[in-house]
C-alpha cells in the first residue's frame, strides 16, 4: 500500500507542483495511493523521512522522499507503463525537471505569493507569513504579487520557449504519449491553478495552451478536477 | 560532397555556436566537409539558400539551413552513428536546443559584444557596430560588456542548472556518450572561448566544467584546436 504526504491548502486545496508530479506519476502507472494532507505546521509528519517537504512516499517498508527519487523509485518496483522509457527519457525529464525547479518556479512564485497568503489554512498563516516574507524581503504581499504580474506573465511566456519548441513538433514533452516530463511542467501549471486568482499565464494561441488542455483531460479529467480555492 | 557555410572573425576564428552544433555534428558522424568561410557583410554566399544566417549547408543537391533542420538532414542522410537515436532524444535535443537559444545565449550576448567588435574582420566592422549597437541601444560596447559581466556570470551559471542536475548523473547531456543535446551546449561554450577576453564562465568545481573538458577532449581535441582571437 502507498501512502502520499501531500500539502495541503485551506478547503483540502492541494497546489504543491511537486506533489502533482508524483500524483501524476502514480496515475500514469495505474497505482492507488492513501492520500495523506499535510499543512505547513504539521512537518512531524513526515520527520519518519527526515524531510523537511512533500511529497514523501510510503510503499511497503519502503519510504522515498524527493518527487525525483520517487519517480526513480515507482519505475524500479513497478517496471509496467514506465515513466522513463529509456534513457534519453530519462535525460530528458531530468532536464525538464531542473529547469521547471530552476527558470519556471522561480517566476510563477513572485505572481502568485499573495494569492498564497490568503489560501493556505488560517492555522498555517503565520508560518508561511514569516518563510515567505523572508525569502522575498517584504511582508507587502498583495503589493509584491501585483508589481511581479506587470512584467511576469511576458517573462514567463519568454522562458517557456525552450518547451514551446518541442510542442510544435510533437503532442506531447516526451513525444507521441504524455510521460514524466509532461508531468513536470503540467504540475508546474497546476500550482497557481489550484488558488492564483486572475492570472492567465498563457495565450490561447500558444501551443502550449493546447498541450495544458490535453493534460487537463488526462486520467478522465484527473487535473481538471482539481479542488480550487475559488470553489 | 557536404559544403558547409561557417561564420569567420579576424584572424579565421569561427565563433558561431550554431555552426559549431553542425561540425560537431559531422564530426560524431565521421563525415567530411568543405569549410566555406562567410563574413557578416558576405551573405551573398548564402543567398541561394534564401536564408540570412549560417549554418547553411550544400550536400549534393540539397541544400538544408538553419542548424536544427541540418541536424535532422544528416540523420536522415547519413543514418549510421545517430545524433538522434530515438524520439526521446531527439525530443531532448530540440528542448536543450530551444533553452541554450533562448535562456542561455541571451545571457553570454550581453558579456562578449564588446570583445567580438575587436574580433570581427575589419571590413565587417561598420556592420556589426549598427546592427549590434541597435540590439544593445548604445554603441559603448565595452562599457556594455563591464557592466553586464558584474552581475552576468553568477545568473549564467545559475541558468545552467538544469544542465547541471543531468550532468550529477550521467556523464554527458545525452547519457553515456555524446550526442547532439551535448554539441548545443557545448557550441554554446565554443563561442566565447574563440574569441572572449579574461571571461571565465565556470566554476572548477562545477560538474559542467568537468563535462566542458571531455567536450573538449572529443574527436581528436576537435574543440581545443579551435583558433582563438588570442593566439
Amino acid at each position: 500500500m502507498i501512502t502520499l504526504y501531500d500539502l495541503v491548502f485551506d478547503r483540502d486545496v492541494r497546489p504543491s507542483p511537486y506533489c502533482w508530479r508524483t500524483k501524476l506519476a502514480l496515475k500514469h502507472k495505474g497505482l492507488a495511493w492513501r492520500d495523506e494532507p499535510m499543512g505547513f505546521t504539521e512537518k512531524q509528519k513526515i520527520a519518519f523521512a527526515q524531510s523537511q517537504t512533500v511529497p514523501v512516499m510510503h510503499d511497503g517498508t519502503e519510504v522515498a522522499k524527493d518527487s525525483w527519487a520517487i519517480a526513480l523509485h515507482l519505475d524500479k518496483a513497478y517496471p509496467d507503463k514506465p515513466l522513463f522509457p529509456d534513457d534519453p527519457a530519462r535525460a530528458h525529464a531530468r532536464f525538464v525537471n531542473g529547469w521547471a525547479d530552476a527558470a519556471i518556479h522561480s517566476l510563477i512564485f513572485p505572481m502568485v505569493v499573495g494569492d498564497m497568503m490568503e489560501a493556505v489554512r488560517p492555522q498555517d498563516r503565520d508560518y508561511v507569513v514569516e518563510s515567505r516574507g523572508k525569502r522575498i524581503g517584504t511582508k507587502d504581499f498583495a503589493g509584491f504579487q501585483r508589481k511581479a504580474r506587470e512584467t511576469g506573465v511576458t517573462a514567463f511566456r519568454q522562458a517557456l520557449e525552450p518547451a514551446r519548441r518541442v510542442l510544435r513538433e510533437q503532442p506531447f514533452l516526451s513525444g507521441r504519449a504524455p510521460a514524466y516530463a509532461d508531468y513536470i511542467l503540467f504540475g508546474s501549471f497546476l500550482w497557481p491553478h489550484t488558488f492564483a486568482r486572475n492570472l492567465e499565464l498563457l495565450d490561447r494561441d500558444d501551443v502550449i495552451w493546447s498541450w495544458r488542455e490535453r493534460m487537463l483531460d488526462l486520467f478522465d479529467g484527473f487535473g481538471r478536477k482539481a479542488r480550487t480555492a475559488a470553489e
